[in-house]
């Protein structure tokens, strides 16, 4: 199976992304920020402190699904058009180990892109202090392209 | 199909839940709180304010996505041991309509308390200014029950 | 939350639902039949026989996925137009209890009804020898609805 | 992140996964059989006839669950030992594109192994007439082994 090529319809995509990024006051308040950008894919990251924990002091489930949703969000954010805003239809996050480091990472990949509906799948990953990456979730991402503002679903 | 009637094998799950609950700085950091817990079931909910919203000033789906684990672990919790604890293994959520309100409730239901997993359905809705009640969100958790202190996954 | 009252554009949806089931041969050959439809609601059912079974003689879980589907499906096309159709976007299933019984059902309900999106829950059970139901999984299933004939996806 | 290296218990794997495979009705059925077999992988894969297509054609959505499933449990039951069993948790897909071909596999590979709890990615694709694979679902599948013979669930 040949590797799927994207199709980039707004070369401004990233100035794009990053403003729609800064608008949303809950990837601020976490501290999340875009680690890299490229056509179909986009890794969102956040680095480990109290208010981001859950009661063993790993990272928290919710900010893991969190930063899951923005990974597959900006991937799919890469390949619509300049008037265009998606929604997410669902996501889906499976915990697969515990999420032990300094750093999270949320490694979103288009596997589709549709007219309307787009899938993403978002690999989940921790740094430890050797700089070692452990996957620590696995998600999906269902995105909705809107092309008016209206609310098309 | 008559209701499922839930066995109670801790009765100070309560104050346990509490507990747990507070030793999650992701919880207290987005402002969560229990509104509600009765066998089986758990409420948790958040005031909306900027850190929690997303471009358009509604919660934002991830936050959605945190309250709704909220729920089913706490609502799984009423039904375990004193000396338990979980995990959630994955949870899945459907985005119905805007999280337009100012307030956002996550009702969470055990659907089935096994010995080892329980899954739990959520329903999530928003609570506008005239105290009218929007479901928003729909989510499934599944939960894993862990008897000894080690990582049983 | 005041329950959901929903609209129905073509009010010879029973035929309707019955002529797209029929041309489906997967359906026909697991033997499933329509056994009640409602406004945003469907029930599937299925009959215990070898050729539907698992490795212990229970239902299958494929099978039960697919019955979930085609509930989630026929809830959702009670409430489109007549020209309209529908694709599974996305379903997903959690297995509650061996699937032990002669019978099988899957109770299709809508939860939200969008113009592009639908999301329907189902509740899978069995009914035993005494006619006793139990259940044995629960379902998400996303619908897309498609206007013209054109792959809308 | 290094890829992952599987430990082998049971060498007799292969024997042991056809067993349960051919000890399950459903799957002989629809006529699937196991493609290739590889600790932490499994394809499974079915024809194209009418009994498994769905109104227009092609390959029906529950049967593309119904592989996916098979495929995420075959590759988890490489890695178990020979006097354990498997359950399906639950699984999730998302359809990609009509399931166009003759041919469907199901490529299941194993993300994490664990005691209790196995993860698995399902990439389901069909073939064509000139031998081209197409990506037309992606599924994730959650496994639980069971040591005992009692319902550990």
């Amino acid at each position: 199976m040949s590797a799927q090529t994207f199709r980039v319809r707004d070369p401004n995509y990233l100035e794009r992304i990053k403003a729609v990024f800064a608008r949303q006051g809950f990837l601020h308040y976490i501290g999340a920020w875009i680690e890299e950008v490229a056509p179909g894919r986009c890794v969102i990251a956040a680095k480990l402190r109290d208010e981001l924990s859950q009661q063993n002091g790993f990272f928290h489930g919710g900010l893991m699904g969190t930063i899951a949703d923005a990974a597959g969000a900006s991937a799919t954010s890469t390949l619509i058009e300049a008037d265009q805003s998606l929604l997410t239809v669902e996501y889906k996050i499976n915990f697969l180990a515990p999420a032990k480091g300094h750093l999270l990472k949320a490694i979103g990949e288009v596997v589709r892109a549709g007219r309307t509906l787009t899938v993403c799948q978002v690999t989940l990953l921790t740094v430890d202090d050797a700089g070692k990456e452990h996957q620590c979730g696995l998600a999906t991402v269902t995105m909705m392209t809107l092309t008016s503002r209206g609310d098309h679903k």
